[in-house]
């Protein structure tokens, strides 16, 4: 089992939702991935934190025996996102982005971490995304995530990393944002051809198109949840169960394993939006894991 | 193999998409259906034409074994649907709707189709769905469709046809305006809660929800198809595949039978939305079908 190195936020939300709203709750891309990612495989972060937050928050991750070496704590305040969804779930508006000391963050990896075999790029500066896969010494499997933001303001440099990962995970609509490409698969195509080996499309609710540039298309529906109370972190708690399914082995994961962790991403994903914040996935077993994925695959399986 | 009594449009469409137009191309809830379904099984058509239906779209149908006894010839124009969809192709954009001689349309059945044995009402007014299923004696499996002008126009009586038949097919848009809930999976608990045993709710390029009673859930995506150029009449195509494969059993069908009906339907949709009007899924064989079938049986595996 290989730890796995990820960068990214380590935020407080504030959300609101059709059924409800929470105040300056955990969150951040970094949070989320970990969390999920934690009940597959060890986990190294690396972020920036403000005075603010809480030793009790801090211990989410490290009871959960997550690497935190590479956090940084600064004085000022944590990032804060505050945002809300309407009846469609599947795109949060943004209300207020306060960055804080995540405005200065400057990841430099704890020496210990130069070793990371598998490494998870969220959604960042691509600049700084760069920088920190420069200090990795040899990576057996590298991915990244990115947002509209990145992709309008930097992405000549987004380009740069995208040549540098095997893998993609990215929203739809930024696929075709990024892509140009009204298409989703049309898209994955397109993105391919800017440097990946894969792409992962996520569909929020509709699952994800996993496009692979040998082994070619997996789709994949979402596990059906009837009741979503907030989706924020379904995206980085996929890619935490992604990441978390494929370092188990120390190998380059071949095309099997990729579709393999897209079925673990997603079954952990459906977790985390049937609750606020990270209460939900934070409460998953190894035991409530299995019994979905028995579940989610039964849902799928169709004998044609 | 049983005949399957079909009851829908039978029209005109003028249609515009971001990569063409087409102008008065023959289409109709009942031509997409029975186009698809001829492929599995013998069809029974029940429906209204002007005078201006041409010898040659006529021909379609009976080239294909179709059974047109039901087909009555009006003077007067046939129905004419002209509408365009932007980069969402998934929701079409009316901009004009010439009932012609549907306005009058009162669906008898010729004697020799009393005795079908699976019966698709398509999206027409709910008061003739129900005299349709009125004049059939003993039919195995029933399925309707519907859409949002009725659901607004003529809730109750659709509400009567929901309690007579065994399927519900409805596009997620207006499962959720019929039900009065924003998440798919919600609504299709409340519409098995109105009388149908199964509901497949249709989310277009996002593929199939099967929802039914006592056997509960299966999810399929859509066939990707890269290069989407006109939407229309997929959901009549899923549902002719699905009630084509149904009754290839003289049997009602199991929850098993349910699930490789969506898997054919989906697949046979796929074709249709590669081309405008009937074009695409009219040059499918059984030659192109099975191999595009094995083709997305590759796409959805996973080893779990």
């Amino acid at each position: 089992m290989s730890q796995i190195l990820v960068v990214g936020s380590l935020a407080y939300d504030s959300i609101k939702t059709p059924v409800g709203a929470v105040n300056k709750t955990l969150g951040g891309s970094a949070n989320y991935f970990s969390v999920a990612a934690s009940l597959l495989s060890p986990v190294r972060v690396v972020g920036v934190v403000g005075s603010d937050y809480s030793q009790e928050d801090k211990k989410i991750l490290e009871s959960r025996n997550v690497d935190l070496q590479g956090m940084t704590v600064k004085t000022g305040q944590t990032f804060h996102w505050s945002g809300f969804y309407d009846d469609n779930l599947n795109e949060a508006q943004t209300l207020q982005t306060d960055l804080n000391v995540f405005a200065d963050f400057d990841p430099v990896l704890p020496q210990a971490y130069h070793d990371s075999k598998f490494v998870f790029l969220a959604n960042i500066d691509p600049v700084l995304q760069l920088k920190v896969l420069g200090q990795v010494k040899s990576p057996v499997y590298t991915g990244m995530d990115t947002m509209n933001f990145w992709i309008q303001s930097k992405k000549s440099d987004l380009l740069k990393v995208l040549q540098k990962v095997q893998i993609l995970l990215i929203n739809e609509g930024e696929s075709k944002m990024l892509t140009d490409e009204p298409n989703a698969i049309a898209a994955s195509e397109k993105l391919l051809r800017m440097g990946p080996e894969a792409v992962v499309i996520k569909r929020g609710e509709y699952g994800v198109i996993l496009n692979h540039k040998e082994k070619g298309l997996f789709v994949l529906p979402a596990f059906p949840i009837a009741e979503v109370i907030d989706p924020t972190g379904a995206g980085d708690t996929f890619a935490g169960g992604f990441f978390g399914w494929l370092s188990r082995n120390e190998k380059r994961p071949t095309f099997e394993d990729l579709k393999q962790a897209c079925f673990v991403g997603s079954c952990l994903a459906s977790f985390t939006v049937q609750d606020f914040g990270l209460k939900s996935i934070r409460a998953v077993t190894a035991e409530s894991l299995s019994k979905r994925q028995t579940t989610y695959h039964q849902y799928l399986q169709v004998s044609t």
